[in-house]
């Protein structure tokens, strides 16, 4: 039932998305053609199934949120000069920066186009309020790259507004728009909230744990983005490893991007090629650093801590669904969250 | 009447983008206090005095058009490369790419969330629409890049979505906030639709008759950035200019940026400081064409002609008028209509 729902999600999707300007339109339809896990249009329509799931609603509200996160990849890749992002070239790198800032532009207000016809006014506000999140989110990150000092509540605080506040929304959405009672919305929104929480950290793991055949982009991406996610900071504060992660990391920092530019919008995170200068022993020195960094917070235990961390959010979540109807709704968002733990991409 | 309510609007400003993260409202502030000529509040008041003048609700939706327009003037500045704006330093320069992506993006939400609340879902979906059709004529504006084949009619479509557009939707928010009637509401839309096209091409000629000290930007910047306007086209029209101009035009393009990129992302439009290679005998032949076309559209008679245009289209605008009540609203319109053509900054 969810599969037929969010069938119907990618066919508005692919409406809504195809039409307007002919390059706008080839640029988001090869993200959109990319795939995705589509989290966030699966947990609008199974918290929609808490109330009156009617699709003919709840699909464009998915389909307009799964937009707003499109948005943001998109001027996300900007920053990092990612390449490729769900296996294929990003927009930034087969058309430019100029055509990724307003194709983000154009689709924050498709999204917010769609909000206007099928959301009320508060869900607007809601979901407004829910990208400011997602931007001081991403501001806070750019503030706080290279800092060896960032700690687990910086982390936690940054990735809530970057990741989790989003998929609150979508919960707290689907729930509204099918008029499930206010309280039933609210532990939706609070579930959404503990699981974005633990999906994020999942997401952290995959970048040290996984290559990039299976996440589709290079391994230890963060890190040479200088951003540094709680793998990093619990290997950080393992008495055996602090001490040489610390001077890598510092060191990663020094012969990294220049002062005051992010290091990751002239050249694609995770490797140097795209250095002018071509200082080929520099950039290999510079890879083995990133390397060692990577197997230090491997073998630190780290990733198995981060692990038990998101376990612990996904437990939370969990019991903001025990009082909760039990039904189709529950069980999905419980798959969801399971697989968002336990993932391996 | 006008300068009391712009206060409030300015007033308003400040108080809504004060708040949140301390980098973003750094951000913003410096740009907002910059000031500017508040040309879209203005048109949202002036319009709602054909109506019940609510400033409670007038106040709010003319600050929300106004953010929006700041949130494009900061994602532009990204991709010109632009040091300066109203004469103070860009977001972009001041705080690099990543501030300024997420900063702009912040301030989109911020104006769609005002709107949420004080605007009918037909107005925020007329806001994204107007919002949509900027991005696409930025994206227009990417893709006729240094195309010296670029016509009248190509010119007028770009600088309709990229100004006007947002313009018309200014005085036609105005009038429906203020519930004035629906057929006054349509002409001003269409008032304000050519007002746009004539204050776009007052502006384009300004790039090639003011210096920076009066427009805070140099000289010659669309040039630079490969983006060629009226003035240009009518110049490249004279029999007794144009093969000089195309040629020119054509080297401007063979030396300047890379094949593939904008030319301006990476170094400050109209200037050739940022150039790595630091050749300078190459960026004093680049300077002297660039003078030199300047010098020709000023010589051909272009900038007169294109003077002419934007007449013609104040007079439609005028006509707009025509059928509408007399009063301070028809007053203050006229007063913007005259010196949006006759300006000097």
């Amino acid at each position: 039932m969810l599969a037929e729902s969010l069938k119907k999600v990618e066919a508005y999707l692919e409406e809504q998305l195809s039409t307007g300007h002919s390059l706008i339109s080839d640029a988001v339809m090869s993200l959109l053609r990319a795939g995705g896990k589509r989290v966030r249009p699966a947990l609008v329509l199974a918290s929609g199934m808490f109330g009156e799931a009617d699709l003919s609603k709840l699909v464009p509200v998915a389909s307009a949120i799964e937009i707003v996160h499109m948005a943001t990849l998109i001027h996300d890749d900007i920053i990092d000069g990612a390449d490729t992002r769900r296996g294929v070239k990003t927009v930034h790198a087969r058309y430019g920066p100029d055509v990724a800032v307003f194709t983000g532009d154009y689709l924050f207000t498709r999204a917010f186009r769609i909000l206007s016809e099928y959301a009320s006014h508060e869900m607007l506000s809601s979901v407004a309020r829910a990208v400011q999140e997602v931007c001081e989110g991403e501001i806070e990150q750019y503030e706080s790259r290279r800092n060896v000092a960032v700690s687990f509540g910086q982390y936690l605080r940054r990735i809530r507004q970057k990741t989790a506040m989003l998929f609150a929304l979508s919960c707290y959405a689907g729930a509204l728009v099918a008029e499930a009672p206010r309280s039933t919305a609210d532990a939706l929104r609070r579930f959404g909230l503990h699981l974005g929480v633990a999906f994020q950290i999942a997401d952290d793991i995959l970048d040290f744990s996984q290559d990039s055949a299976t996440t589709g982009k290079p391994a230890g991406h963060d890190i040479a983005c200088g951003v540094y996610t709680l793998p990093v900071i619990y290997a950080l504060e393992s008495a055996k490893w602090s001490n040489e992660l610390r001077n890598l990391l510092n060191g990663l920092d020094v012969n990294g991007a220049s002062p005051g530019s992010s290091g990751c919008e002239n050249e694609p995170c995770g490797s140097r090629n795209g250095n002018a200068a071509g200082d080929s022993a520099r950039d290999a020195a510079w890879d083995a650093a990133r390397e060692r960094v990577i197997a230090i917070v491997r073998e630190s235990g780290a990733l198995r801590r981060a692990s038990r961390t998101a376990e612990r959010c996904a437990a939370r979540a969990k019991r903001c669904l025990a009082s909760l109807p039990d039904g189709a709704g529950k069980d999905i968002l419980t798959d969801i969250l399971v697989s968002a733990v336990y993932r391996s991409s």
